[in-house]
């Protein structure tokens, strides 16, 4: 049980991390794969990342004048699995009812 | 159980978002109580923080030629508390052996 | 001539610097005051800065599920002076026609 | 004349805004070519880009204990160019005395 409090805790600090770093980064669809790399490279050199997935929604970018947007937390969609000893813990970053909600999915003992 | 896990995941994300937030700010032995203070609020506008502490070492500044240093991840000493219903988690930032660490200090049922 | 055109450098510098260090931070119109006292000061250490002005536009707010806001680039109202040996510059971010637009306000040789 | 001026401003704000944008993204040598894409390719969709050259310096990471280093502002050496009507505005940010040095190299008419 301490494992999945920790693996918990260590997943919710790579979620805050990637938002808070990334948020308002200029981006337009065609750059967004090259942003959804770098996010899923940095994360996953940090400890306890056993995977990571970044997609951005581009469908939510809404152009300025000058043909671009700015990431927000709305077009992050992340789902991150980290893992403390036996335990992983999944966790995801998504837009629901107008706020990037992170939660998590699962904790659970694995082989 | 699954509250402890909660919190730990909640805890999480407020030390990875703070860091990620933060670092790289202008800042003197001065300015530090003002910085201080800001992330003290940001954070305690989130969901499930019951209090957190934030504290910048002001010994660890190395000035540059214009006598100003950047916030760094090695200056903070931050506690949190955050409670999900009936279980409250206090988790730390520090600086230990050359790493940032970020390390739950306990979770258990609080009134 | 030069003087001004390294004037406007410097404060291109500071804005850009600003607006990228600070947005995405939660933010209320309680905490907002301290939120612009951090960033005068922090803005007022680097070089060059002769004096700077912040505020934050609390009528943008738009409070989510939990009761605050995130700092967007559409709420600053920034203004800047910058001095290079004789010549101080001018600058300002402001929100206009949907976009937090930066430009130069004057440049001008002073006492 | 103005043209200068303007330009000179548009290179100062993209160079303080990647500056604050990227410091402290975890990184590696294996990561940084990803990295040096991403910022190059959020760059150049900013207004008044001509061209824009990203390199980190991996010989000054410090790996941590995890195996990992964060992106510092020493690490950068940044060319960039932009445009103002007939006006180009070469500006690099580099590694200079200890201090991360934003400088203009040069200013001229450009057909």
């Amino acid at each position: 049980m301490q494992d999945a409090i920790e693996a918990a805790f260590e997943a919710g600090i790579k979620l805050g991390a990637l938002y808070h770093q990334w948020v308002g980064t200029p981006i337009s669809p065609q750059t967004a794969p090259t942003v959804e790399q770098a996010i899923e490279r940095a994360v996953a050199l940090q400890p306890c990342v056993e995977s990571v997935r970044v997609r951005i929604d581009t469908s939510l970018m809404a152009p300025n004048a000058f043909g671009y947007s700015e990431l927000s937390g709305s077009m992050f969609d992340v789902a991150i699995t980290t893992r403390v000893r036996g335990t992983a813990c999944s966790a995801q970053l998504k837009f629901e009812d107008g706020y990037p909600m992170m939660r998590i999915v699962s904790c659970h003992e694995a082989p």
